[in-house]
């Protein structure tokens, strides 16, 4: 395993980590874990790249078509649980969970939801209190 | 692709993701992107696994030495931008994100952060208002 050492420097973190300095307001994680692949965890992930990045709001290099200032952060984790009840995505840090999202339903949660705050009720199973 | 039934049905949801019955207080994401794989990011999974399922509060099915009404949530995650500063671990709701954790920092985390709500400074760098 590689060791590293402790940077303490915050400009320094900055420059190796540019998403420090984003005004990050939202993160979204799509589980990609095996049954949530099953039914479609692939294609709701591209479905949120693809929107995200068509309204410049995911965060990330510009290299790769994302805007480095970006509001959203999108990534893809493990099982949480909703195997049977997939594809999971979570939306942090409202603390929300939705279950049996499609395609279909990436639109609506982006703009209703990660755009103005408002829950996407008929999809929401578990809101954690803050 | 699986096509599935979307189920409306409260409980019959619940028993198919008992996980929407635990009063889930935090969710943890170790980041296993291969940056942080290589910086020890399975070390750090491992011993959050390890200290939160003996200390009986990590959710999960019984079966798997974890507690189904457990507070805490650990997930493994994709690359969030900390590729050069890993290993990252997130906490949300609380919206802290730590860099540069090793398997030695984990206990402090869960203690101070996980069970009383404190943040460790010296790790945090990132802060998302909620």
């Amino acid at each position: 395993m590689k060791k590293t050492k402790f940077i303490e420097d915050r400009e320094q973190l900055e420059k190796l980590a540019p998403v420090m300095k984003a005004p990050i307001r939202r993160h979204v994680f799509v589980c990609t874990g095996k049954s949530c692949s099953q039914v479609g965890a692939a294609d709701v992930k591209k479905e949120f790249e693809r929107i995200l990045q068509e309204k410049g709001i995911r965060q990330g290099k510009e290299s790769k078509g994302r805007n480095p200032m970006g509001e959203i952060v999108l990534t893809e984790c493990g099982s949480v649980g909703f195997c049977s009840i997939g594809v999971a995505v979570l939306v942090y840090p409202d603390g929300i969970w939705y279950g049996q999202v499609t395609a279909d339903d990436v639109r609506e949660i982006i703009e209703k939801h990660l755009e103005n705050g408002e829950i996407v009720e008929r999809l929401a199973l578990i809101n954690i209190p803050q």
